[in-house]
């Protein structure tokens, strides 16, 4: 097992070195912006799956008009967000800007909607790069789920090995996929604009051209957001910039910013033009590129490795933030403790694993199958983008440094937009699948509070006070058990040993099967160590009970604070295996002792040689 | 937990209340015969699998040929049979016949076929029945895996409550699937042969008589022995029959004989006359009984409900059987001991839970598709007919009694044919998926072999040799060590019960956070307790090897063969869900630390109180 895990995720690094390499803008664009540049891949193929069961054809002289809308959102965002950045330079994600402007709920929620934020992230982003794998090849169609159950394995692993944030990891795919994605945009318009080919008609859609009423433009509306998702990684990402380090991520934002009006306004151009219609076989954006580069062509194929990539890539930065985001969480006294330290190689491992059984278990449930897990997604972002804002907004308030009223508009109207955009999103999405985040964070919530109380409760219990010292032998421990089911050579060495500490030792014997005890007894008085053997009869097969009934009969008769202590032998095999073969009943044994609050256990090891026979 | 195991299981048995009911004829009959009278829901229908695509409508007259051929070979093994329920009043199997008269490997190889086969009846009468509810309600295809896991997880739960092989639970089934089987041949045979009513053709098969090879009917034989599986069954229960058990017995198998002639006859024909062919969506059984008692009607329903019972009777044998089974190996000592153990009910509740886990992992395997389970099954149900027709024939052998020379012919006869069938059955469903038990049964053989190797290298090192007496005090065991991570009340309950029992103690500290261990250093120095604090620094946050290093090394200094003894504090917390929220350091300390022969290691219990806030 331990050479599996060291096979795997490599030898333990020493905590001197961890290492946090510093981002120049160039660097910093891919590793933080991944997220967000990836969510073009499926944004507006959500909105074509609103708009077209119901305008049909139409459907495509409106989708530029959502995408605009979305667009000025994006706008809204950035510049608040330009505030955040500014005021946390030591990284200002939603759980630390609610937690320190608007107190501990509404961190809380923010902790709790993040968090099923980043299990969707690798769950999204991972079966919509499957679907761009299936695009290209639909022979893998039947394996969209192993497929993207195996990529969220492979990115556990790689992160439990400590992939760093490097620029090196992240440039690759993020620029190819920017390369990629510009030329089909270029081409693309090229070909339709100048060229004026006619876009072949791959899907029938009706010609029937319904209205666009209000309610239907909302719900295209809160399908689309989902290209806004990971634009909080910026803000996270401040301090891992080159100084200054405010200014760089600043233009990082700005940059991204710029990306994404370009991908996404392109895309949703490209999708109308060229009459692309949403399926469950072929993305939006495989259609488009089979039309602008032909079919099975190099660039058609490098434009669906490169979507794949960069949305790996995304669900990767959900595998470095999450975990950290847990670690804070944890620090703060409401996860448990395990999620804040780190593994072997210096990542927060248990978060990591955590993070993709979710994963693969969501994977599972919505048959890997990207369109069904969407409407999950946005609320979170949205309800973690509000709570962000409306935490600058406080902060500004509570400030009063020079220009506050004009920023604490700013976050101001970024907060009631964003609440606005989550409720829309909400209602819309509801019966699709949002009520499951509605259960999820209040549950993430309590269950966070219930932690805190109770490491609260064990705080007090354990502390000690300032004026007290310790007083020792005010009780008694010298009373010793010694468990017996046969007499061997491990019983022999407990009681040895056990002779070693105490004066005062009692075997005790479960007598289940009578042959069994008979040659106890007879072996007892064989070899007379000079200890009492008491043997009870167990109706119920059972031996933690009658023992420790025993222990607090009169029979034994202990002062009601001494400790009593059971001394066990406990078998180990050299070979790993070879420990499934033995009963356990030592562990068992220890494991229902400790609920008694006088009762110690002492465990001797008995270590079973594994030699060749003679 | 243990209130939702009392629930579901029931409360705890005492070891007097296992009880044996005694079966007359009439009531064995349906415990000890669902599983072989229950294959003839499958049989048919896997013999025309292999006739129709070659032979078309052509098959249905060749049908009735292996249909004979099959019934011959039944005739064989119940005469071979009757023999081995004279030999062994206490219950025949396999793996006993085997292991008395052929030795050691043939009762394993009996052992791991028959593990592999009551894994497989499980799978393939859980998939038959949940393919007789399909084929009613087609509406559930969707669902034949769930449906088919449902039914295990239900009867594991039956029998780990201990459900006794009571004749009143089988009666109902049995008789009911025996009535309407025969009501469906008599009004079958008379609608067609005396009101000469034409067939409805529900399939359209191919009218083109493709010549039946000996190849096509050695295959067609082979698919249609799983007919014979189940057999054993009653020699197994030789000793559950009231006095004279082996006449009754005897009288058990012929009724049995009689009735598989019958309904397998029946079926044959009636498949024949209808023209029934095999499909993934609807049995035969199920087209038969359409046309016969007109669809949707409640002799319709009625057929279909009782199939679906006896198969899930035939199934429930197998985790009454192979529990026994495998406790038998465990005792022997080729299985792990935990097998042998019954459980709080009585009932041998880890070989049921096994069983169910297998079968389960099965049903998933093969989509709950009993066509492409059936290939694997009959292999091993005739390999262990021969090791146990063999064992029977060398007992006469050495016997020599009189008549020894007839009974070991029909033993050797019978061994022969089953030899052969086995031959047969594995060379035709090798690629089908047979080479897949060709693999499981010698695997198993050798973990059964090495798990005995283990045994008894662990009775060999614990043995007390006759002429040893244990010499106490030769070593020391006085020196301890408690690891701190910080000073708080656990850590001076744990230190104070130490001194009871050491005047030798060292306090030891692991440094990952400096901070920390300034801390605890003060606070070390403001409650003296006459106890050096050895701090070390753990680079790899590694807690385990500092601490073993400390202790083997020269600092420390302890004689080779003295034992050492590691004192932890263990929290527990009085609700369940509290203990996940701590570290378990001690509990993974000790599991380290056991690997080392001289280390004993002391849990001190803390128990954290649920008091409600104050």
């Amino acid at each position: 097992m331990s050479s599996l895990k060291s096979y795997l995720i490599g030898k333990p690094l020493k905590s001197s070195q961890i290492h946090h390499e510093k981002f120049s803008v160039i660097n910093g664009l891919p590793v933080l912006s991944s997220d967000a540049i990836s969510s073009v891949a499926y944004a507006c193929e959500e909105i074509l799956w609103v708009l077209v069961p119901i305008m049909g054809i139409g459907s495509f002289k409106y989708l530029g008009m959502v995408s605009l809308a979305i667009i000025a959102l994006l706008c809204i965002l950035v510049f608040s967000y330009r505030q955040t950045i500014e005021s946390y330079p030591n990284g200002g994600g939603s759980y630390i800007v609610s937690r320190e402007n608007l107190g501990v709920i509404p961190s809380l929620v923010a902790g709790a909607s993040l968090t099923v934020d980043y299990v969707l992230t690798v769950a999204v982003s991972t079966t919509a790069g499957v679907a761009a794998i299936t695009s290209a090849i639909p022979g893998l169609l039947d394996f969209k789920i192993e497929l993207a159950v195996c990529i969220i394995i492979l990115m556990a692993i790689g992160n439990l090995r400590g992939i760093r944030d490097s620029a090196r990891f992240f440039s690759v795919p993020t620029y190819l996929f920017l390369f990629t994605a510009i030329l089909m945009i270029v081409v693309g318009l090229y070909k339709y604009f100048i060229l004026g080919i006619e876009p072949a008609q791959t899907v029938v859609l009706s010609n029937q051209i319904g209205d666009l009423t209000i309610l239907l433009f909302l719900k295209a509306f809160s399908a689309g957001c989902t290209a806004l998702t990971g634009l909080e990684a910026v803000s996270d990402g401040v301090p891992n910039f080159k100084a200054p380090a405010t200014k760089h991520a600043k233009q990082v934002l700005y940059l991204l910013f710029g990306i994404v009006v370009i991908l996404f306004g392109g895309m949703s151009l490209l999708a109308s033009v060229y009459h692309a219609a949403p399926s469950l076989d072929k993305t939006v954006i495989s259609q488009i590129a089979e039309q602008v580069f032909g079919q099975n062509t190099f660039l058609f194929f490098l434009m669906q490795i490169a979507t794949t990539l960069i949305l790996t890539m995304a669900a990767n930065t959900a595998f470095s933030d999450f975990p950290l985001l847990l670690s804070f969480i944890a620090r703060d006294g409401y996860a448990p403790r395990q999620f804040a330290q780190r593994g072997s190689r210096l990542s927060f491992s248990n978060g990591i694993i955590l993070l993709s059984i979710a994963a693969s278990i969501l994977v599972v449930i919505f048959r890997g199958e990207n369109h069904y897990l969407l409407p999950l997604y946005a609320v979170g972002v949205f309800v973690s983008f509000t709570l962000s804002q409306s935490g600058m907004v406080m902060k500004w308030i509570r400030s009063k440094q020079a220009g506050w009223r004009h920023k604490a508009f700013i976050n101001g109207f970024g907060a009631l937009i964003t609440l606005g955009t989550a409720i829309i999103i909400s209602v819309n999405k509801f019966i699709h699948g949002a009520w499951v985040v509605f259960i999820l964070v209040p549950v993430g919530v309590i269950i966070m509070k219930r932690i805190n109380r109770h490491y609260k409760k064990v705080a007090e219990q354990l502390s000690l006070d300032n004026n007290y010292f310790p007083e020792f032998n005010k009780n008694e421990a010298r009373r010793f058990i010694v468990p017996v089911a046969s007499l061997n050579e491990a019983v022999i060495k407990t009681i040895s040993y056990a002779k070693c500490l105490s004066k005062d030792i009692t075997a005790f014997h479960i007598s289940i099967d009578d042959e069994v005890t008979e040659k106890l007894k007879a072996k007892w008085e064989k070899y007379d160590m000079g200890i009492p053997l008491v043997i009870k009869k167990s109706e119920y097969r059972d031996v933690v009970e009658p023992l420790v009934n025993f222990i607090n009969s009169d029979e034994f008769c202990t002062r009601e604070d001494d400790i009593v202590t059971v001394v066990v032998p406990q078998f180990t095999s050299e070979k790993w295996w070879g420990n499934i073969l033995h009963n356990q009943t030592a562990i068992f044994l220890k494991r229902s002792l400790l609920k008694n609050k006088n009762i110690a256990t002492i465990t001797v090891p008995f270590i079973i040689k594994d030699y060749k026979k003679r």
